[in-house]
């Protein structure tokens, strides 16, 4: 295989994983109906349930990557016609409704812009007049480094009737994600965000409330691989093999929460904040400015705008990413959508939230931007 | 995390893992879009047209594991409504007839009794009749063992306006695959039986002839994370991103195509033809008897009837298989489905297929046996 270079990952993830976490990747493999193997699975799963603050049962890691998650929320919790108001302020949101419309649900989308949350007593009213079937928002918006707030909101969408479902990708492990206090009916995440573990594996959860809209559907759910009455008999029930779980990931992702636990929620939230808070003055200091609601900025995910002129001095901000990674094995990300060409997307994320990383990111910029 | 042991994994998969592949799952995570990645993605398609006997432009691995990439082409080359002939001879045949029905299809089944193959006389009578838009079977019948004839079907399935559909998850790179010379239009694969890597990632070829099908859809596919349209720009054309790879498999994936090609595929076949032959006899000496049709024996999945009353004299087969796992580390299969408490499913994949490794397992089953 070609040599793989040791890259400081601080884009939108991966991030920079654990090297305790890469020796449980490379442990040998064992059987998917291994007892050993249901004992991992269990754990992972207990380990999930204290991360994202809840007592679901239905708490497993869907076998694909995040967007597999996303996609097997939608594909359970959405029947042909179903009414859904889904939260568009950036990439993510647009995805969740497309994977919400191909499922078969009738999407109404709220929009704000880039950069921009929704505020709740809009989304509520929303609610008041739609009376959706599920409600979805994206808690840590990837593209745009937003953090929607979610208290509060559940109580409105369970009294018409409806589901409360949230993105977590970035923000898991880094953030405060109560499922049960916030009352989230369905919520998904990511291993190579701030869990710092590889991607492969979309750790979900689902509430009772929602695997009662998933078991008494009228229609097959559009997927078998991510059907959750049938993944749910493996991980849990009669254990019936369904399909052949990726075994060594989730070797990974049992170390990566071993390890988040050990640190603790509350005190790897404050390193997040802490670097985060090192990152932002560094960036101020040398003439970046935030894409995002300065109320709303997310510690992992700094989306900012390039100081004025340096993208053009320079051949552009693609050329500047580049020198970062070729010279200093930087990786930071590039925008998307709305924001490609004028933004980048830096990454503190898991065991990358650290100041020394904040450092090192810092003087690689000014050593290409003078 | 807990202690994983070293088990002989003689089930149905996942196989064992050669040392250099787990090697590379543990080289640091870099990110999708690096440049150094997008090589490696180069790589792993160039070897996998390689293997895959192809040309195919389209030929990647798909993010989740051998299911889904069932799941991909299902949900990509069968719309609503379209006529399609699956055939049923185990399980396999019947989860591709659910994921059809899933995306749409009009699905009318073939069935022989579990152990046999179909008679590719009677299919293409099926195909004059039926004029279905998709006939999908099962080369490696991974419940049964039954080795299931390619050649010479594609033209008739041609001729009347469809696309030939190949599972070939338990045969690739332990028997002849010839997708162009076979005129296979479609076939998916696992990671984890014959390229003994672990579980996780889905290689999937597709001909042009399906290509076309899948970009001139009049709807939508049924899955974004598996939509073909976007996923291959990621793999190929504009590099979109698309969602986050699981970047370590994939180094997994690029050290286990590179092995089978050191090996060379000939010398691969001969090694899963020997080990078989050598652990056929040893069964067949024993008393153990084929549950497949003795002329269409897979050499990497020996699906085999236990001797006369040595179940019962034991508390079971499944008390059996305990043994043999907790006194020798050893895995071997359970039957499933019609074959289930009667049958063994003894693998002999990848590096698995090894007559070092056939002793081992003959002197086991001795020991719990006797």
């Amino acid at each position: 295989m070609p040599t793989v270079p040791h890259r400081r990952l601080h884009g939108p993830g991966p991030s920079p994983v654990h090297p305790r976490v890469l020796e449980a990747l490379g442990q040998p493999c064992i059987g998917h109906m291994d007892p050993v193997f249901m004992r991992i699975m269990d754990e992972v799963r207990s380990m999930l349930q204290q991360v994202f603050k809840t007592e679901n049962p239905m708490t497993l890691a869907c076998s694909g990557t995040g967007s597999a998650g996303a996609e097997m929320l939608m594909d359970n919790l959405v029947e042909p016609g179903d009414t859904c108001l889904i939260g568009i302020n950036g990439v993510f949101g647009g995805r969740l409704t497309d994977k919400a419309r191909r499922a078969g649900g009738e999407v109404t989308t709220m929009e704000v812009a880039w950069g921009e949350v929704f505020d709740l007593d809009s989304v509520k009213q929303r609610v008041v007049d739609l009376k959706p079937k599920l409600v979805a928002l994206v808690h840590a918006e990837t593209s745009t480094g937003a953090h929607q707030p979610f208290e509060g909101l559940a109580d409105e969408v369970h009294k018409h009737g409806g589901l409360l479902v949230m993105d977590c990708v970035t923000s898991f492990t880094g953030l405060p994600v109560e499922i049960d206090a916030w009352g989230i009916d369905a919520a998904y995440t990511g291993t190579q965000k701030c869990l710092s573990c590889p991607p492969g594996l979309a750790p979900v959860t689902l509430s009772e409330r929602a695997m009662h809209k998933a078991k008494n559907r009228r229609t097959k759910c559009n997927s078998w691989y991510l059907d959750l009455s049938l993944v749910g008999n493996y991980w849990d029930g009669d254990r019936a093999y369904h399909h052949t779980a990726p075994v060594n990931m989730n070797y990974a992702l049992h170390e990566a929460l071993s390890i988040v636990l050990e640190e603790g929620l509350e005190a790897r939230f404050k390193r997040h904040a802490a670097a985060h808070e090192k990152l932002k003055a560094g960036l101020l200091e040398r003439g970046f400015t935030y894409a995002t609601d300065e109320h709303h900025v997310l510690p992992m995910l700094n989306c900012v705008n390039l100081p004025g002129g340096v993208g053009e001095r320079s051949g552009g901000e693609g050329a500047l990413r580049k020198r970062l990674l070729n010279e200093f094995d930087l990786e930071v990300g590039a925008g998307l959508g709305a924001f490609a060409g004028k933004c980048w997307r830096i990454g503190l994320m898991g065991e990358g939230a650290r100041e020394e990383h904040v450092d090192f990111i810092l003087k690689s910029i000014d050593a290409v931007l003078n």
